[in-house]
């Protein structure tokens, strides 16, 4: 059989994309790799700014969207995709590690990213209890708290100068004592009065009082010597890893390896689509994860008349 | 009192834009021209496509989003604003039609577009019953029924394609003979089986049977002739008008009023952003406006720190 589109991943944008392509009846199958959907967002303990949702736990938030997904008779398969390719015949053929095969018309991507760790001692534990990787979403619970900020890039500098609204005081820790950021970034937060630079240095441990948050051990990268700042938040902002090696074979990739995509979501392959963090965009977040699904299906309906 | 951020409008783009403003500790207020919350939304009966909620109904979907800001501090006030200016500090000041002004450092346009009304009998007592203006937001309610799609244009084009697909037939009615709409849509078109033109017609009255549609009146241009076909669904697709008049002054707007913008909503005006219908954009729904709202605070939290 021949399908309309396949979705490769069930987060908030697989699943949106599947609300929509229900709905369009297009004949599609979602293919998750764990059997279980939402991507990063089960691991978000809770959800405040998917609008319509007060306060939800990422996991009901998940739930959610896969039941609406469900309702309309959205098929889900278990199903690790080992290659994917486009024949002649423009058809896509998308190969499991079991040698088994689905055959589409189209294709979108929703495959996500990761957050890059640090990979030190109370990282892992401490997650959701004062370390996070996204200002934008968890800043609100550090309002006139001190928090430092990991990273020497654009994203590290747009987390600090948001957190500094908020937080009584925001520390940037970087390894280097130059920045990768852009000058005009850098200026602003040098200006900022409540943004203290630590550089040349290293995070060794995030130390948790009672189970959240209450400092952050450094080392010298000059002189190896350890230090201690008192902080309530530790974002970690080092950069994403997207999940699209599968992809770059058949589309551009930019550097960082996000598949390069339109305002409408297409790629520059013909009947391939990325909607949600995999993509290149402006704002990573649930609520535009959600939108890219709805657009990319929109979209690939008008290549499928084609 | 300087604000940090003024909104204007009270949709789904203005809604979501309060929740990100309010997260991100943005002093700011929501203008509204009438005191109520939710623009087109307010006049959906049903809305089966905002992922989390399965099915619920316009006003419920509008409230949810209002309750969502209000419970995070968001301040509404019913507000006319009669004019806009950006003074030489860089300030906008917002005068109301009673003289009053409010002054922001950045503006978020959320004031949406209306449908062109085809203005025949029964179109306005039978939207909701038949009469749709939007295919990716009602199509899946004809399944395998018979609609038309009333105009020439590429939206017009687009939603009888998408149509094609669940509906058993659907007609195109134009009031001429040659089309707006690109020439590969009318090509696609014009190849799919169950799709008839009839051109160098117009409208003339939307029939109803037990208060749902059951017939579309179309007169001749040529002959005069009236005649009448049987359909279950009017989709009008005579275009949409952006409630734009007063940003058009400060910014660039499109040949058809929308404000135009980059994928980060902001306009060629320093400080001035559009979300939602208002803006130029590939698809128009609510959760591609909800998530305009989140991407427009993100923008201009940046813009702030300058």
């Amino acid at each position: 059989m021949i399908y309309d589109l396949i979705i490769i991943g069930s987060g908030p944008a697989g699943l949106a994309a599947a609300i929509y392509a229900a709905r369009a009846e297009l004949q599609f199958v979602v293919l998750e790799k764990d059997g279980i959907s939402g991507g990063q967002v089960l691991q978000t303990y809770e959800v405040n700014n998917y609008p319509g949702f007060k306060n939800i736990s990422g996991y009901d938030l998940a739930t959610s969207f896969r039941d609406h997904a469900e309702s309309l008779g959205s098929n889900f398969v278990s199903f690790e995709v080992s290659s994917i390719t486009r024949e002649r015949d423009k058809t896509f053929h998308i190969k499991g590690e079991d040698g088994s095969e689905y055959v589409s018309r189209s294709v979108i991507a929703c495959t996500g990213a990761a957050h890059k760790k640090l990979d030190i001692p109370g990282e892992e534990e401490l997650t959701g209890s004062g370390v996070s990787y996204c200002a934008t979403c968890d800043g609100a619970f550090f309002k006139n708290k001190t928090v430092a900020v990991v990273g020497g890039g654009d994203t590290a500098f747009e987390d600090a100068l948001y957190l500094s609204r908020l937080c009584e005081k925001v520390y940037i820790v970087h390894r280097r004592s130059l920045f990768r950021a852009a000058g005009s970034l850098v200026s602003l937060a040098r200006r900022a009065e409540n943004i203290e630079f630590l550089t040349d240095m290293v995070p060794k441990e995030i130390v948790g009082t009672d189970g959240v948050v209450s400092s952050l051990t450094l080392k010298s990268v000059r002189t190896g010597t350890e230090s201690s700042i008192d902080v309530s938040g530790v974002f970690i902002a080092i950069g994403m890893t997207p999940n699209s090696e599968l992809f770059s074979q058949i589309t551009e990739c930019n550097k960082e390896g996000f598949i390069i995509t339109s305002s409408d979501c297409s790629t520059q392959m013909p009947g391939l689509y990325a909607a949600g963090d995999v993509r290149t965009k402006d704002l990573r977040q649930i609520v535009t994860a959600v939108a890219d699904g709805a657009v990319a299906v929109s979209s690939l309906v008008k290549y499928l008349s084609e």
